[in-house]
């Protein structure tokens, strides 16, 4: 749990952050601190189910969240948000309910985007537009390129590549949910597990 | 091939539905007739290969692009772009040369994006500034939308899913591009067409 100074502190930083990526002038400045952007949620909280609208977005500025469907009563993780990871659902471009849930998995600290601060913001600062575009054109990439790595990667690779660029999220997301993300079982997780962890004891590489 | 009457048919066709779409002014309209948007290549064009740095993104009026990356010596195929699609390269956000290859797998006439185009654009209509977000944002969620269907496919349902979605790709594309595309070897994609077959044949909807 996140006590009150940590909360604010980490506000702060965050507002720090955007104002130097914006360059905010006061009269901007003012506008920004009046938006009321900040969530704490805590661990176990929904924000979104299958069959709501929502046109909120999730940045989080510290804590877990994750995205999943159910088939057949079965979770199927779609993904992780952890700091600095933002969070769009797809009611927004499809303009239908989700048909997917998003929990908290830690006590989260978060910053919204919803239509009317979207307004808001761009009524204030049209170059706020250009930056929404270069971010999600850096989104798209960033999928792009995950999809192309799972696409031609063995499960080991998967994993590997997992642990690699997101290694924060080992210690923090339950195995069975991170097999699920790789499109494992978690039995076939568990065994490549053991047998990277034979290799490293080999190697006199010991993962901690 | 396309003959220069259908080549002229189809600039102005797409001319006139982006004339429709951004709702232009008789200037705006000049301002876009003097762009110089259109390119036509052959088929077998390279339009970007490993290790070249480009900006241009090409939008498919008529034709097919395939692009992949070679992994000792295989083509991986990352995907294709046929009439609507657009291909955007990764230089963009990354500032980086390309890592993969596109190349023409049909005769193609294309429109084309590039830093200059695109300031001439904004500077003359700052709304598509919006147009370009809200494009990107939908590209963003159809490539979320696949990503999540491959994950938790299994090859069969991976090939059902694109013959579904992407229909006449079956009829344009070596079989052997579909494979790797699909992630899967030419052989396994042999497998479940012919047991797909049997199933039509048995079922009496037999595909043509």
């Amino acid at each position: 749990m996140m006590n009150l100074k940590e909360i604010s502190d980490l506000k702060s930083n965050y507002l720090h952050e955007m104002f130097k990526i914006m360059n905010f002038s006061e009269k901007e400045w003012e506008v920004v601190n009046g938006l009321n952007l900040f969530r704490y949620f805590k661990k176990g909280s929904y924000l979104l189910r299958n069959g709501q609208f929502s046109e909120t977005s999730y940045y989080v500025i510290k804590g877990c969240l994750v995205s999943y469907y159910k088939i057949d009563d079965e979770e199927r993780i779609t993904d992780f948000y952890a700091e600095k990871d933002l969070f769009t659902p797809s009611c927004i471009t499809t303009k239908k309910p989700s048909t997917s849930y998003l929990v908290c998995l830690e006590d989260s600290l978060v910053s919204i985007g919803n239509p009317e601060n979207e307004k808001i913001m761009l009524d204030n600062f049209p170059r706020f537009e250009q930056l929404c575009r270069i971010s999600t054109e850096k989104s798209l990439l960033k999928q792009r390129i995950e999809f192309d790595q799972f696409k031609f990667a063995s499960s080991e690779e998967r994993y590997i590549n997992f642990a690699k660029t997101r290694p924060s999220l080992l210690r923090r997301v339950p195995q069975y949910q991170i097999a699920s993300y790789l499109g494992l079982t978690p039995q076939s997780l568990s065994r490549i597990r053991r047998r990277l962890l034979k290799v490293e004891v080999k190697s006199e590489n010991i993962a901690v």
